[in-house]
């Protein structure tokens, strides 16, 4: 597989389906799964292990990670709330689990109904499960610190709880942390600022990836914030759908395909084709004809005489 | 008068009026811009001097531009596309006018009917007119380099060209050079690299603004790269209406809302107070209550605990 300089992770089966109410049909979800896969994108949140009482939507993640591992070349990525979660979604085959821990407890008491000791008992837990495993049967293990950027709950989160949660959760053995703009609240200063703080308190390989929102429109600028500092793994969702039903006014995640135009005009490698990333949201839009798909280059098409790989170098 | 760290130049009672069919009454116009002048906001491009029969929504640009050098600190800018336009510029007061160049000759024609060679003969008539005016009477002058970064109809637009161009504008007498992504085709790497290119021809001075339009999104994300490169006067529209009416899908400035909640929380001081900006939107609406106003911040509202002058900052 050809070499990338930004790896997309698209969350839009988990982020994006989780936040609408319509339940999408087991094959529709395939079929987006690996159209998209098709088009290029290397690593897919296809779900979350939360009990199917919470989130119906996702009920069929088990057999949608199972569906996903056939595909060749692609990273299969789950979110698990808790150990139970995450024992159902090792037993799936996913390539790698998620699990969020709110900096914010409000938030974290609000969303996954746990203090932070509690959140980091699961931890312990899961890690300790990964430790029976064969080398090639274990997932890695991310801490997802959610509301890292300010809380709907509780305003402005420390920073220096943001690095106490890091360096917390990679003491207990998860591989590594990501930071989580939950709540649409990061912008682009504060964002240099906190990948820094973390990685002067962990180390740079220990921080690779930001999951950011556009909820104040700021989404692209802070990816690029991110990505001039060195991070090399951006969350996105086709069509912007999603965000976190949890944290009121705080939906949108950055449309994928906006992000692939932007680092594709950059000359950034990403490994997938535009044009045919741009034909997934009908797949997605035949299955849901009711929801609002975004993104400003859908919208607007793409620059006449533009191909990827860096635009207007010509002299 | 306090200090500010970057001039936000408002641009939709011209870019954003123009691009739409509706006539704004001129009381209204005068509302807005008398708002947005106290909500803080210190240049306004408050209209165009092009024949009424082209642009009958700006018809009354002499009058509002009467009215807005009431306005205590305020620098009412105008755009002019020839010798006639800036005459009557010059008759009705403005603090500044730009002429519009578009570097895709093609769009140039298309756009202001004219060659090169026609545009920068009106360039030299006009400066020979400032020339003769007192150093109090004087407007500045700044020659806009339209499709700097792609062209509709062109494509790529040669980055030699665009130098070239700066180059021509101020040898013939303009002020300063602007760089205007008429296409919504820039991208943060190309306007990094073109606004290096433009200061090493002609001198930072001489290059201090960019109109970025947000047709693909990437509207703020090209705003972060060029205020970091050093660029401190950013054009961008209340309620992000607006567009160049002869460029088909390059609609949809920044919006100003977005732009001003970026640099406030990256603690970069505007002089606006984005409370009172934000109001301003219910006299738009008013006075256009067919016209969608956009902008993320507006939807979402602001952060809990939200103040400006940077965020996240506690530890």
């Amino acid at each position: 597989m050809s070499e990338i300089d930004v790896l997309i992770s698209e969350v839009g089966p988990r982020d994006g389906l989780q936040s609408i109410d319509t339940i999408m049909p087991t094959e529709a979800k395939k079929a987006w799964i690996q159209a998209e896969a098709a088009a290029g994108v290397r690593e897919i949140e296809v779900g979350s292990f939360v009990p199917p009482k919470l989130l119906p939507q996702l009920a069929d993640t088990a057999e949608i990670v199972a569906y996903a591992r056939t595909l060749p070349g692609l990273t299969v990525a789950a979110l698990v709330p808790n150990f139970k979660g995450a024992e159902n979604a090792i037993k799936a085959g996913a390539h790698k689990i998620t699990l969020p821990l709110s900096v914010s407890e409000t938030h974290s008491k609000a969303n996954l109904r746990k203090t932070h000791d509690q959140v980091l008992d699961e931890v312990r837990k899961i890690v300790e499960l990964l430790d029976t495993l064969p080398a090639d049967q274990r997932p890695s293990f991310e801490g997802g610190l959610s509301t890292a950027f300010g809380c709907t709950l509780e305003g402005i989160v420390p920073e220096a709880k943001v690095a106490e949660m890091a360096r917390k959760l990679l003491e207990l053995g998860c591989d590594e942390v990501g930071l989580s703009d939950t709540t649409g609240y990061a912008n682009p200063k504060q964002l240099r600022r906190l990948i820094k703080l973390i990685w002067s308190e962990v180390g740079h390989d220990k921080l690779t990836g930001v999951h950011l929102h556009n909820t104040r429109g700021l989404g692209l600028a802070n990816a690029l914030a991110a990505l001039e500092e060195g991070i090399t793994t951006l969350d996105s969702s086709l069509g912007g759908i999603g965000g976190c039903p949890f944290a009121p006014g705080a939906s949108g995640n950055i449309v994928t395909e906006d992000l692939v135009f932007m680092l594709d005009a950059m000359g950034l490698r990403t490994g997938i084709d535009l044009d045919a990333l741009l034909r997934v949201r009908e797949v997605v839009t035949e299955a849901l004809p009711d929801e609002d798909m975004y993104g400003f280059t859908p919208d607007a098409g793409l620059p006449k005489g533009y191909n990827a790989g860096g635009w207007g170098v010509a002299a």
